[in-house]
């Protein structure tokens, strides 16, 4: 049997290679939170120089020569060598690293420099024009950003669309035609579902969030719920950022950012929770394997499985809250004055079509992902204009949501995503929200009496559970092969869908 | 003439490897401001990935190919080309470049990896062994670093010391034979002031700086004097570190530290002030020479004239207070009530001898670099083992200042050179302090009124003069050259001595 040893010479590249990774990841994380502004172009470039190196090294004829003793090109499966058979983690490292090595030899070096710089150019623009209000400023670098990821699509090759070439990137096999179902299936139950509520004669009042609360204690009990979710801050950070995300250098260093504002409790306490989410991911991966697939997470949507658990199933349910609530309670004494835990709960859970992603409740969030989704597909495929995006966005916000953003602020510059190039990884954040029931569906019928451990605030045994039915595998499973093996299938909507109508049932007395 | 032009396929790949080498950077302003304890060992390795793989750039064959059509290898000086000369900035970009070249050849890679790891890692264990007060804690790691600093100094090799290869990394050119006599003469005018100060009747209170002092407010009142000096936080940022620095990564993106001791004022403002003036060399470069050496500081005893210019010449000087004491007094009402311009500046200049070099007066500085400088040569020649260090520090303590360190934390693990290879780097502070009373004295002699613009909080003139006379040049010129060029002549002890003679003897009656 050949075993991971036989693969050291391989490994040594790799971890070469993740480490000019993990330097440029340090470099971006820095460019979110502590750049001077004018630090912007010179940045753009270094983190460029580091990505073409890295992919170079990646590409090159020497790991050509070696990936070629062990893996046949036309199936990218592991063959024989020496006479006998792999293990498991080598035959999953083979086809992961094949994967990533047959991709990036389709694009070239200078491509790859060139989208890394205008990417990284590209996000400055974009948090300038998103704070102005000004799309026509953000425009040229969107049309530039663009054009690169339909060249990419080419290069990387598809069967149906482009942007099938670009959602494998984010979720290894996914594709419109995989992910269209799940969209009409969601959308089938949700808008009906949305509608009961707006009709119902509940209505919840969540004006005790718009506050005012300050900044310093909202960050300090996020800190308090991280820790308490055994995110680990002697391999961590918490830090400001205008837009909050995870990011990992290796698994012993593994940061975290939020916003925080006054008049939005929900924000920076959600928001610590959903990164910290991620943050357990990847300080969960085996550390051993830094450097090789076995060592990275699996797919977008899995990560985003984790983070939205916490998020919701977790830190949007009343268990949670049993504890949490009065600690909360105890630090914005004068604000929650009065208000008890069902106020509470049912305002954190209150259900509002509303302008941003990021804030919205569980409920409308897969369709401020649906209108994503679909804008990216014509957008990749040439059928829309980057500047009629504003217009279209209006437009399907009024159709799924019935409001229409009075800014493009509020609207089509909210996210970061395109900015950097990330068409396709929008629908990963649906996936996220069914694999996160799914998951937690799963744990509470493993974990015996998971409802009480939460409520005790004893958050380790749900995380300890996470690390070893997900995190600790890496990429050694593909991603509906890792859902079948913790939950007996693969992504469905079912829970999902069970799941909102039973909470949102009993919210709103459907 | 041949210019620059022509080397432009040069000067790209030039560009390329200071990206890397920025990026480096980078990831060391990291470790030593935000980078949280467990991600220590993975840094070491990633920034040891980036400095290999500078140096194999800076060292391939395709360097070598460029450099020879151009440089005559026995002499490093250009040659013809084309038949025609070069102008100078082609010249000496050729020549600096081939300094660099050809010291970075005597290295092998594996040994730049190598000692990166280890000084990265000796660093962090510095940190803590100080932190503790545990010499023994850091010996293994200090052992490590001498041994790779004597291989170092074998394979760049020397005539006389294995020290001299080391210090002329840092300061082209010098040598001990070089230093020493400036080290004497110091000694022989220095300690018999010394003797006069402490036998004097003048007795300076400098209670007031132990006061009690809100940190907040000190690091903003270190903000104000960094704008004034025009120093550009658009360009910049100013955080916390436990050994104050300047990093850059581009004339766009310049980064000072300081550190907040709330019972000595005198710490954080002037750490503020000293990276300051490096801070304005490094912003003051010539943006468009970036990654070649003409975009390059010229030296470490040049860059820290600049800290200690205007750290002592401008920051202890009582024009300076004129302008910045009411506001400073302002700023701490309750602490500075009743205390007069003449007190403070008596105060902030009081000398006594004391433990901790960064804290001393100008007067017994250059005592504590003495004593760096005769330790290191000594350990570099292998006649001083690193584990009797503790024992020669504290007696050469009590040779030259009559005082002993109560701990190694205040004795020989007070400073971090060591921890990251960098010996034969303390001498340069004091080529610092003799160069920097050098250019100040010039700068009175050709800005009009000079005293009256800094008494008038009009910092921006002698910045201008600074770049224009020293920044912008980068290496154009050699350091004694430039001296030279600045103030007629090279280095010398003279200014400095009758400037501390002078402003002593008034401060002290004698």
């Amino acid at each position: 049997m050949n075993t991971l040893t036989t693969l050291e010479p391989l490994t040594t590249k790799l971890l070469e290679i993740q480490r000019i990774n993990s330097a440029a990841s340090v470099l971006s994380w820095d460019q979110e939170t502590y750049m001077p502004a004018g630090g912007g172009e010179a940045r753009a470039e270094q983190i460029a120089v580091l990505q073409g190196l890295a992919h170079q090294k990646l590409v090159s004829s020497e790991m050509q020569t070696l990936l070629s003793q062990w893996i046949d090109p036309a199936t990218g499966q592991a063959v024989e060598h020496s006479g006998a058979a792999w293990d498991e983690p080598s035959r999953s490292l083979l086809r992961e690293v094949w994967r990533d090595f047959s991709r990036a030899k389709k694009l070239p070096s200078d491509f790859v420099v060139t989208l890394s710089r205008e990417c990284s150019l590209a996000q400055q623009v974009w948090a300038d024009a998103k704070s102005k209000n000004a799309f026509a400023m953000f425009l040229p670098n969107l049309r530039t950003i663009l054009r690169l990821k339909q060249e990419e699509a080419q290069y990387l090759g598809y069967r149906y669309s482009p942007y099938d070439a670009l959602l494998d990137v984010y979720e290894p096999g996914a594709t419109i035609a995989g992910l269209r179902p799940l969209f009409e299936t969601l959308k089938a139950r949700l808008v009906p579902l949305l509608k009961k509520i707006t009709q119902s004669n509940v209505q919840i009042d969540d004006s005790i969030l718009r506050h005012s609360y300050d900044q310093t204690p909202q960050l300090e009990f996020g800190r308090l719920v991280l820790t308490a979710m055994g995110y680990d801050f002697t391999r961590g950070r918490l830090d400001l950022s205008a837009h909050p995300f995870t990011t990992s250098f290796h698994p012993t260093d593994v940061r975290v950012t939020t916003r925080v504002h006054e008049h939005e409790l929900q924000s920076c306490l959600f928001s610590c929770i959903h990164e910290g989410g991620h943050g357990l991911y990847d300080q969960g991966l085996d550390q051993r394997y830094f450097g090789t697939p076995l060592g990275d997470s699996v797919s977008l949507g899995i990560h985003e499985s984790q983070s939205r658990l916490w998020e919701n199933c977790v830190g949007r349910s009343h268990a949670f809250w049993r504890f949490f609530y009065p600690i909360l309670q105890q630090t914005f004494q004068k604000q929650l004055h009065g208000v008890d835990i069902e106020q509470f709960y049912a305002a954190i859970n209150c259900v509002k079509p509303s302008l941003i992603r990021v804030e919205a409740d569980e409920l409308t969030y897969n369709l401020h992902i649906m209108l994503r989704f679909e804008i990216e597909q014509d957008l990749v495929e040439g059928k829309t204009q980057p500047e009629d995006l504003p217009a279209i966005w209006n437009q399907k916000m009024q159709d799924y949501l019935g409001i229409i953003p009075t800014s493009d602020a509020d609207g089509v510059l909210q996210d970061v995503h395109w900015s950097f190039g990330a068409f396709g990884y929008f629908p990963t954040y649906t996936l996220g929200n069914l694999y996160s029931v799914q998951f937690f569906e799963q744990a509470t019928r493993e974990i015996p009496h998971l409802e009480d451990e939460i409520a005790a605030g004893r958050l380790l045994v749900l995380r300890r559970w996470l690390e070893q039915k997900i995190h600790r595998w890496g990429r050694m499973f593909t991603p509906p092969h890792l859902a079948e093996r913790v939950t007996g299938s693969t992504v469905s909507p079912e829970p999902f869908l069970n799941y909102v109508e039973k909470k949102y049932g009993q919210l709103y007395q459907l």
